[in-house]
């Protein structure tokens, strides 16, 4: 462990996470991204930008022969995803230094799934983060919506899956990259913080292929009061359990 | 009245609509229509595909001084509701026969809000129907979604807005038409039938120009058990009131 480091639990089955300490930090957004996609026996599933590892080592819980990959650009954030890889001894969980625009062709055609919990603000919009990390979580530096979607085709086998979760003030500039890319939305579900706010979030998932329709399913509503997740929540985070005041 | 109709209450301010009995009768969806955009007073609408003039009569009521116009392409339709605005007494009301893909170029760059109710189905889905003014309001013969955009975009002025209910499944085809003719999404509402059910329903709203953010407004949820309406649908029924069981 370095200075500047913690070690977080993940709740989940006993997992442990690395993050620095005034670095980015995982939140609910990486939670319910991994909650969303169905997910089947053997699927071989890539996480673009993966940050600190959080989505796959997660998304481990979904299943035990997932074989889970995570992209990440920038090598030091990538040497402590895989030191928390090691941590949680999960050797079916890969972490690639990369650059998510400039694959290798062998990993092309190759995944059932695509997920990402990309930078959720374009470069003119909002303050940039003097920090590196945070910067190029938060804003789009490195990787801009329309690229994301582009890779996320390459790497999708024929009836793949693309699972994203991002900013619902974005949803119009998504359904449009994902339509002009040929890649079809089949799910959406739109994140409200409280039964009676807007939507903060959206989780939507596309299929490479075309013929696919549309469905928004239920709410997914994140506090049930001012104090207490609603049960899926708590059962995302726990389990299942309940509110403790 | 002729014998194949009937007049019906609009229940908002003693409003009546004459109908076909077996013909396209006015639904939930053309409700949610004209409560939906934001209007200002001296508002010029205009209702393309206004059908029995539903959604104009049901507007009349958003405030006294806006002056609103439906166009319909079937001539027995728009001569029906041209008889339940004179039923009415609504002189600010005007149905115009005719083909909004083909409209005169001084209605152009005219109006402050364009609403529609426009065909849910697009022609190679579904059967479609042998009575022709269902079959011309459900699917998409007449017009298709892009057309109706276009047509939109044209009638109204800069900084002037699209309001439109539809169906959930299409909502990714609406982003991107929108996207495509320079129609800015500014406001989605979806409409869940329940709680815990699918969205069937998108309510979407438009600028004519760009920069604007999209604002995903709190769910929709049409009935808050098996028989009753939802606090915000008693509402817009009947202006308050409690459930009847």
């Amino acid at each position: 462990m370095k200075e500047n480091e913690t070690v977080d639990d993940l709740i989940l089955s006993g997992l442990k996470i690395i993050q620095k300490k005034n670095g980015f930090r995982f939140s609910i957004d990486s939670v319910l991204l991994t909650h969303f996609p169905a997910v089947k026996k053997g699927d071989r599933i890539i996480d673009l930008g993966t940050g600190t590892g959080v989505v796959p080592l997660l998304m481990s819980t979904r299943g035990e022969d997932l074989a889970l990959t995570g992209i990440e650009i920038q090598e030091e954030i990538a040497e402590m995803a895989r030191r928390s890889v090691e941590l949680n001894n999960l050797s079916r969980v890969e972490i690639i230094q990369g650059d998510l625009r400039k694959l290798n062709k062998e990993m092309f055609n190759h995944f059932n799934l695509v997920v990402s919990n990309p930078p959720y603000l374009p470069v003119n919009q909002g303050k940039v983060s003097p920090q590196p990390e945070v910067a190029l979580a938060r804003h789009e530096i490195m990787c801009t919506l329309s690229e994301l979607v582009q890779t996320a085709k390459k790497l999708l086998k024929e009836k793949g899956r693309l699972a994203m979760v991002h900013r619902a003030e974005r949803l119009g500039e998504i359904m449009y990259e994902l339509h002009k890319h040929g890649l079809c939305p089949s799910r959406l579900r739109l994140v409200y913080p409280h039964l009676d706010k807007h939507a903060n979030l959206v989780l939507i998932e596309a299929v490479k292929g075309s013929g696919v329709s549309l469905k928004v399913e239920k709410p997914l509503i994140v506090y049930k009061d001012e104090t207490c997740y609603t049960d899926e929540l708590l059962n995302y985070y726990f389990g299942g359990g309940t509110c403790e005041q």
